[in-house]
């Protein structure tokens, strides 16, 4: 029996990071959008440790904010603390940190949402999808009630099957204090969708109060700190100190001697966790020789003393937890709030999607976020945000929306989902960015705002914002290039190491007159002092995209390509790249392989 | 397997109103005390209205405040409206009241509770309670840990085998959104304890964004508005306003219509709710003539658009909410965020408790708020913190505290509670306490903050304040009775209808001249001006305690009173009141039984 049914253009099922980007780029491209959520007080919620961003991440957070979305903005209006990391080394390694007061993160989240126009945010639990034809009808809510809608965006983070572990103590859920998800694995399964397990975890959260401050090491934020958002110029609120401990011996022996009743230990959890960001007790088997794990005390606002313990993250049993908690030093009468847990879930091996993450196996259904096996808050927003533009532009009947590995670590992101899976969950790395020295957090809005303004996913303001920044650089350009001094160019003597913006000023009364803004002048002394590493990078890219933007026909019948290896037939018919630079990344396919396929291809036929 | 024991003082179960305020007050009173709930994030949540306080409930306010409670300090700074009810009434009825930010209030109250020294919040899930020889020894919560304690107040709220209906749509849990308790009804059946189900519900909330408010009658709050707490002088925080509107006859209609899939006329739900908060099904069926019933729409808080229809609560089916939402004025394209729903939940007769709160029938355990049948956060709240310093008080070896009906609302409501028992969700009225001009919201510190201060719960700087305070009004008063104005003394001039304290200023130099604060100047005009009833309520008062202050043995055989009827021996049996006053309110005791009673104590033994 149905006593409702509602239409829309698109759905987003869960208001995590992944959902809200989802709906709010899907509502902000024409699409009529409602966000269900399980419950309309956890939208937005930071589940883990209260911060956005850090390395590789902090560039998503600005390709995100560049394209439109809100994670950026959010960040920047509710941080209590921020921190450049990585400024030691070279440019393409900076990368912007912020901690944030996560409550006040959430509630402002929810607010965005809230006031975004053509989206619906309701609270529903959903239970089934509704497929016909391989081509998604909507989907049916608890309560009996049905919405209708030509496009579906799943990010429903952990909460799929989940079960939650402390020690030998087993529950159901997807995050500790909150409800469960009904019946969505057993739908997506149904639909044939291959499903997997994760696991992932957190550690105990303590009451600061309860600290010995005098022990632990302060550790402050920037003094000038760098909004993630290019909307914003400054950051104005106060900021609050973070704080450093660390594990010792006694910590590890009281881990050692309770391996047999760790979940991970005992066989009770048998998924993959993440390896970057390993359990306590992980660490202490993996790195047996190491006397002591950096722990990094983080509050988790400005108006509660809750303090989340960074870097043990632990599914042990909770008196272990305690004589582990109470052995560190600072924390030797620390009260525990909540206990650590690792929690199981399923995910969907993302081999599964295609570039715009909409599934190969059911038309105008998208995942996103965790459910693809990624971590981070960041990487789900991401996708989130990708699948949302990408649902709007379907809709539209406009063309996908992907961005390549040289455009964005975005493009990075979803290119090693769909084309190489996951074996474990997922976390960005700048390594894993070949051009990373062109994916620069500092240029993601010269990167990605022209690309957002594109499909209709930047703001008015920011376009103009941008053109206002392009003309400060152009000019400031224009200075260095054309203004000499002792025969050199000011570019070529910006180039050098011990010059730098205000050494220049001091010989150009031009260039020290010139109204540009900080963001603008950094801009162009990295420009120009790396220039020649990015011009090398910038060859290199399009020496790859002679070969590789070369594209396959979707529906092209590999096991027919008889020269083609067996192997590299099955391999190339499940990932079914989009173009020879994908099918170049599936893991197996060998030069040899990529020949017979561009053969193949040039046939005339 | 137990893999964990912890050693307190007191427990608390539940971090709501009731909880908060039990665990501050056993932990200031020097109880080592734990609070436990099933989810840090739902410290304090507001479940239903964002308001604090109303007739009757804003005088609980002042009086949980005046005995050092949190309620009124937490509602004062995180209200976003204030505004005291019944002004055209006497001073007995006038009420404060303030509309709270929801998420404001609930996470400043967390805070406060992770401040409090001696206190311990933390997230488990209870699932039995551990007794010998109807001894409380303590808990056992989910993952194999104990708790040992003395005393364990139990503030459940709605979550004892909880049900949520909307329509034909049943699903398990005590708020939406949220997880479920676990066995705890289980182990209070085992123990012994009778439980009975009651309902109540919540209205839909939509989204502000989706309101026209064109259209829709502004409420403003008050332009000086009261502070709830003694420690505040005054409000500073910028007020918002509240909207009116109205159903209607199409939105009668609709509920007509449907009426047979109202859960509550269905037959799907048996149990009794709030009489005096209906829903809206039931107003339209009680009151059938009524063409329109007001709708208070209230803002839940300054950071969000959520908005809450107070006045249209309902568990029909959503096509209904849909239909008469969007039937209503101002609401007509309005989307609902969160579907209304009823609850059904057990609740413990309270009649099994002694008026400290304590069981009857298991010694050192504790029940308060919604479990003992009440309704409201404020009722909720101030039995918490009795039963939170009767459990600390008795670890002490004190006394017992328990409040008169003359002393107090919350006498009152306590002694309704343990001596008639409920049938309905119990609230509280002026018209249930006899003594309601002694026991005014503007009186409430001078009734009670000395008698916290005796047990220790009011600081030091309360303390100091009061006194303060009753040395202005001593000092007032002492000039309104010594000087004379035309053969009067200024305290008889002022009891004249058009005399006021300005006016009484024009013709004393000496009263114009006088520091006064406010709150003293208004207390000593209340009291002047009304000195005649107040004077007559207190003998009646003085009266009444001869008679009904007879100490009755708490083990009294009442069965060996042979004189007595049946019935009688029976019900006194059953309340064992504490004396003859209680005695004389146990419904169906005689004036006749009081005497066979009073004979019997009498006789020398």
């Amino acid at each position: 029996m149905t006593n409702s049914t509602y239409e829309y253009d698109a759905l987003v099922i869960g208001a995590g990071h992944a959902g809200i980007e989802a709906a709010l780029a899907s509502a902000r491209l024409g699409a009529k959008t409602a966000l269900l959520t399980m419950s309309c007080d956890t939208v937005g919620a930071m589940s883990c440790n209260p911060a956005i961003g850090g390395v590789a991440k902090g560039q998503i957070v600005r390709e995100i904010d560049a394209l439109g979305g809100e994670m950026g903005l959010v960040i920047d209006e509710n941080s209590i603390q921020f921190r450049m990391l990585n400024l030691s080394k070279g440019p393409a390694m900076h990368s912007p940190r912020a901690q944030a007061d996560k409550k006040a993160y959430q509630f402002s989240m929810k607010n965005r949402v809230e006031l975004q126009d053509n989206l619906t945010l309701r609270q529903e639990v959903v239970e089934t999808l509704l497929v016909e034809n391989n081509v998604i009808q909507g989907i049916r809510v608890r309560g009996d009630a049905i919405y209708h809608a030509p496009a579906v965006i799943l990010t429903t983070g952990t909460f799929l099957q989940a079960i939650m572990h402390t020690g030998e103590a087993k529950s159901q859920g997807g995050r500790a204090g909150e409800g469960t998800t009904g019946t969505l694995s057993d739908s997506l399964r149904q639909l044939g969708f291959e499903l997997e397990r994760f696991k992932t975890g957190t550690p105990a959260r303590i009451n600061g109060r309860t600290i010995d401050y005098s022990v632990v090491q302060a550790q402050p934020g920037d003094e000038n700190p760098v909004p993630f958002s290019f909307m914003n110029d400054r950051i104005t609120q106060p900021q609050m100190e973070c704080f450093l401990t660390e594990t010792n011996e006694a910590v590890h022996e009281a881990i050692r001697e309770n391996l047999h009743r760790a979940p991970m230990y005992s066989g009770q959890i048998n998924s993959t966790g993440p390896r970057y960001c390993p359990s306590i007790e992980d660490k202490v088997v993996r790195f047996a020789d190491k006397t002591s794990h950096q722990i990094f005390l983080e509050p988790e606002g400005r108006n509660t003393q809750e303090v989340y313990c960074n870097g043990i993250s632990t599914s042990l049993p909770r008196d272990v937890q305690d004589q582990m908690i109470h052995s560190i030093r600072g924390l030797e009468k620390a009260e525990i709030m909540r206990y650590g847990y690792a929690v199981e879930y399923d995910f969907a091996p993302p081999t599964q999607l295609t570039p715009t993450l909409e599934t190969k196996a059911v038309q105008g259904l998208y995942f996103a976020g965790q459910l693809n096996g990624t971590t981070g808050y960041e990487e789900a927003a991401g996708q989130g945000l990708i699948a949302g533009i990408n649902a709007a532009l379907k809709l539209r009947g406009d063309e996908p929306f992907v961005l390549d590995r040289n455009q964005a670590y975005l493009g990075v992101l979803i290119d090693d989902l769909v084309t190489k899976g996951v074996d474990e969950p997922y976390r960005m790395f700048t390594s894993r960015a070949e051009y990373r020295l062109l994916l620069r957090h500092d240029n993601a809005d010269r990167r990605l705002t022209p690309l957002a303004a594109e499909i209709g996913l930047a703001s008015a303001d920011r376009i103009a914002r941008l053109k206002k920044y392009e003309v400060e650089i152009d000019h400031a350009l224009e200075i260095l290039r054309t203004e000499r001094y002792h025969g050199n160019s000011l570019e070529d003597r910006l180039r050098r190491q011990d010059a730098d913006w205000s050494s220049l000023c001091q010989i150009s009364p031009r260039l020290a007159e010139l109204e540009i803004s900080e963001r603008a002048r950094d801009q162009v002394c990295i420009e120009t002092k790396y220039s020649g590493y990015i011009r090398r990078q910038l060859a290199d890219v399009e020496k790859q995209a002679k070969i590789t933007q070369l594209r396959i026909p979707e529906a092209l019948n590999y096991k027919g390509i008889t020269q083609l290896r067996i192997e590299a037939r099955e391999k190339l018919d499940r990932v079914r790249p989009i173009n020879l630079g994908q099918a170049s990344r599936i893991s197996g396919i060998t030069p040899a392989d990529l020949a017979v396929v561009t053969m193949y291809l040039k046939q005339p036929r």
